[in-house]
């Protein structure tokens, strides 16, 4: 397996959605053309992600539903628990607290930090907000969430360093520096507004076409 | 100007972002190189992606930063005001209408609703929190944001459609159903939390020898 590229992944993890669904329902076998249909991409692009890590397909009969599921559950890293902690009990960081999504997932957060004292000491969901001043490496935390204020997130980001982080997810709007060995992922929820906007922008423009295009008879 | 495709809007947005920062600090040329650089990915990518809407790069002086940031901004509609309203005024609700990054992009949330009694009426952000009930085409909401419990959420989507809104950005993990005309964009939070279990999990196994691969002398 080679470098995978990030919206490669961002597919796969939809594709693991669609899987699971599929499960649910009890199928076995599913098409490279209803893959692409749930996710409104073409069958080719489906078949491509697919084929760069091994060989699922079967001409004709389309894909094994669990074995697909479980092999891009263990390259998205999803086969294991990650033991993460949130800093910052603001709306964003209690609404992360409250998200079952993440369990699922196999995100465990475990901890919750805070710098403000009418914070500290609180239940959120089951955990005791703690003061950040308390997060260390004693935790062994390999995930940190930042929640915090924008000001704020250098600072906590330093600290889910030094404490021995891996990986940090960060929903403060601000570039942060980590070293190199740190993976760090930043959710900007602007992005999505912008990407919205984009799509409405050149949706007026010219007339939804590809809509229409389909001239073969229905029902 | 053709499709461009998601994944090249989101690149678009960063660079949109790193011009903002740059023309902030007075610098009126940029190159591909410090685009690539900011953005961790390749020249030759950031070269491609601008190539697409014009030439605004000059052979060996880069490109010129208030041009480019104002293209982009046209681009992603970002000259203009879109007027939103949030439905939900839990945790995730909240925190969107105290983001002050969105009204810097030109996102006006001017009205949030809740189907919630003990919310309804509150003041949050400068808005009163409205029945659900009350949502409707009056108001001419452009966009529309979910930020309800995930049962809620088709139904609170039907009645953004009903209430004439083009676009719709969805907080709630669920699949929502809209017709063609109306955009939807999801913001899935487990996503990025997989994007990064990626990374942490195919970090350790090859030892990360891009990071030193340039042999050439530093300094």
């Amino acid at each position: 397996m080679s470098h995978i590229s990030e919206p490669t992944v961002r597919r796969l993890s939809n594709y693991y959605r669609v899987l699971e669904e599929v499960a649910a329902e009890g199928k076995r076998m599913i098409s490279s053309h209803l893959l692409a249909e749930r996710e409104g991409i073409t069958s080719a692009q489906v078949r491509k992600d697919l084929s760069s890590f091994g060989s699922f397909g079967r001409r004709g009969l389309g894909y094994h539903v669990e074995h697909l599921r479980d092999e891009i559950r263990a390259l998205l890293g999803l086969d294991r628990r990650w033991k993460a902690c949130v800093v910052g009990a603001g709306h964003i960081g209690t609404a992360l607290l409250g998200y079952r999504g993440f369990a699922d997932q196999g995100f465990d957060i475990v901890a919750v930090f805070d710098a403000d004292a009418a914070r500290i000491g609180r239940t959120l969901e089951g955990l005791v907000v703690r003061p950040v001043s308390q997060l260390s490496a004693r935790d062994a935390f390999e995930i940190g969430v930042i929640a915090t204020p924008v000001r704020a997130a250098q600072e906590v980001a330093d600290a889910l360093v030094a404490a021995g982080v891996q990986g940090i997810l960060n929903f403060a709007p601000r570039k942060l520096r980590v070293p190199p060995a740190v993976t760090l992922r930043t959710v900007d929820m602007t992005m999505e507004f912008e990407s919205l906007s984009y799509a409405l922008t050149h949706a007026r423009a010219p007339a939804p076409r590809r809509r229409r295009a389909p001239q073969r008879p229905r029902g």
